[in-house]
């Protein structure tokens, strides 16, 4: 591996497919990001074909399509796999753990299946695998699960790990056609691939609850023996029946300890409407994790995705560059107060919307008069209405659109004059 | 500081009231927890009085008065600062640092307004200042923000951070009473202190989301200089105005980069009924960091209260143990597969409740003979209703209790002997 003592760190990028796409972007254009994202160079990315046309523009001389000699490169500290899939996935990761390199991978897949070999071999060369990115897209869990969480007797996990069959559920839930018609609304917005059988059939959440359930109750999956169960049977006429029930249908991916075994599985699923994955919407991923004396805490956000998925994968990458930074001052937990000075807005300043409740003698013109007042003093207005009365004062509310602060006051002083103004008891702000 | 290879790592905790005991009680029973937590012994306890009655049983001769010499035994490789409050809390956590030590601390009042004293101090030392539980009680929200999100150019962060607030408005807007009514209750609940002044001003949550902005946008913060207004002023009729309106109204606190300066306030807030923190309700906390390429993720969980934040203190306190014991395998971030074997609930063993939906000629009897079937099988129900009719058939829906899936088979298989039985075109699983 490469000295990297005060010279930059060097990422081999496998894959420049959307993630990795996604990747490099964040790579190329460090700036207001964490730091140490500008002490990387993007050194090689490796592709299978170099004439595809491509919108991202990179350094010339990087792109190359000898994979494994990517991955043997001396000069490269650590790889990036986004192929996806299992080959040459996992052998390329294979040996790049065993030239020392760290390794950062989104490959749920690989991580599923032959985690444990990577782990032993990552844990024999004294390098990382990182793969913040395998599960949940942008939403920090793999992390959690192994530092934050590390206290506790974790019990359960329940999620929604899935966009794509999230989304057609969805659809379907809200009346918009039926599965082949939802999957094909999903295929036209590039939320289901053009094979969807990885995500329909329910193998693509499989391999993320076996991936949580590792690291959650410290035991090894048998991939293969993950019950697993898609949507494709579902029928529109089953989710209006559970809706009258008082449920919604998702596909859960759930891990339990039942006494000294594992309840591990994935398949579409009643919910109760009060559980809170039950108003889990679209593309979005949601995951509970349950244990002692935690009890429950619940992690969502976009599941997929270029974005998402990039940001998690590079997190993984600042991490590992932290740790390789570690005699420059940085800490591999990233410890360090490394702050810049920066002005805060004073109140008068700020731009929100405004409620307010005031109370005015009950004859005519009162509303025209508050809303000529707010007008001269630049407050757009987006209601204003005779609520109720209270003791035999008009109770008028007011909410504004987006405003100046300092506007707002100065308005409200001048109504606070008006002689048909009796009291102006609450001012709340409105968020937007 | 001590020499800790191949021999127990010695905690001193500052502090054994509520979160105190919670953080001695993981410490004193670690199994089924991170198995670095074996490898960690509670070397001595400091309290104001070692008269108080106490339910929790220390080792004999942990217990101690002089907190100054605890931060100063040589003995001890880590101080975890529960006390609360300003002092002495910051000056005992310096002289820790200054001894070499590294810190752990659910101190947001001290983290806010000193934070960058101490992460100094700390990085003069080469040690760590880790303060998971400061924020948002168990949830995972200051080691994402250090390290997943690292990538992205966060640009905006949202929380209900404060329990005892969200609890009392949760309260009014139920009908629970006025503001006094619902603090009462909060109190008698243990939900609010005695002096509940920095909840319900909302200092609390100012020191919270300074602690967050800090982090997210890598800026100092002057913590006297964010806006704070509190829910004392909150009358019950607003909250009902309010969601007329369509809001709900929250304890907000916020800070987004506005340009080159940052907007930081907390105070209450109607916020759409359709944003997922409206539907946060009682002691719950939730947040949700916006940035480029992240998009929005929401982190939602308990608070507050004894096990949540001992849970993010003790997991500081793994870290911390996982990068004294580097040489031994352990990798700072945690990285390594320990896993262990598990047998995998064959599904006929699984628990749980099951939909199905029943195709049958539309004659009397049917429903009982279902329910008998059912019965038989050791298989509960829940209910079974006629929901509708399908091409002359009847159609019936049967969801059952938590029953063993082996059963629920086996009942079915001899269902669809029936003559009266046409098909049985779905079965789904319920969540309980």
């Amino acid at each position: 591996m490469a000295d990297h003592n005060n010279q930059t760190i060097r990422v081999g990028l496998l894959g420049l497919g959307t993630v990795g796409a996604g990747v490099a972007q964040i790579l190329l254009d460090p700036k207001g990001r964490h730091p140490l994202l500008s002490e990387l160079t993007l050194h090689r990315v490796g592709v299978r074909s170099l004439d595809k046309p491509r919108t991202l523009s990179l350094p010339p001389g990087v792109l190359t399509t000898d994979l494994a000699a990517l991955v043997h490169d001396p000069a490269i500290d650590l790889v990036v796999e986004v192929l996806g899939g299992l080959e040459p996935a996992r052998s390329l990761m294979l040996q790049a753990i065993g030239q020392g390199k760290h390794v950062v991978t989104a490959n749920k897949a690989v991580m599923a299946r032959h985690g444990a070999e990577l782990f032993q071999a990552a844990q024999a060369q004294g390098v990382y695998v990182l793969m913040e990115g395998a599960v949940g897209g942008g939403i920090p869990i793999i992390h959690p699960l192994k530092q934050a969480l590390g206290a506790n007797r974790l019990t359960r996990i329940l999620g929604i790990v899935n966009g794509t069959t999230n989304f057609i559920l969805t659809q379907m839930t809200q009346g918009r056609g039926d599965f082949a018609t939802a999957l094909a609304t999903a295929q036209s917005l590039g939320y289901a691939e053009s094979d969807p059988s990885a995500d329909v059939e329910g193998e693509d959440a499989a391999d993320k609850i076996a991936i949580l359930a590792t690291l959650a109750f410290g035991v090894q999956v048998n991939r293969q023996q993950v019950y697993c169960e898609g949507i494709g049977g579902i029928q529109a006429v089953d989710l209006r029946y559970a809706e009258r029930l008082g449920f919604q249908v998702k596909l859960l991916a759930l891990a339990q300890r039942q006494g000294e075994a594992l309840d591990i599985r994935v398949h579409p699923t009643l919910i109760s409407q009060d559980h809170p994955l039950a108003s889990v919407q679209g593309v979005q991923n949601a995951i509970v994790l349950g244990g002692e004396p935690l009890g429950e805490v619940m992690l969502q956000g976009p599941g997929a995705g270029a974005g998402p998925t990039a940001s998690a994968v590079v997190g993984d990458v600042v991490n590992v560059a932290a740790t390789l930074r570690a005699d420059s001052g940085y800490h591999p937990l990233l410890g360090s107060g490394l702050t810049t000075p920066m002005p805060q807005l004073p109140t008068d300043a700020v731009q929100t919307r405004f409620y307010t409740r005031i109370l005015t003698q009950d004859q005519p013109g009162v509303i025209g008069q508050l809303g000529t007042c707010f007008g001269d003093q630049g407050v757009s207005l987006a209601s204003i209405v005779q609520i109720g009365s209270h003791e035999q004062l008009a109770e008028i509310v007011v909410v504004t659109h987006r405003v100046r602060e300092g506007n707002f006051w100065l308005a409200l002083a001048e109504i606070r004059q008006f002689p048909a103004v009796a009291a102006i008891p609450t001012v709340l702000r409105v968020w937007s």
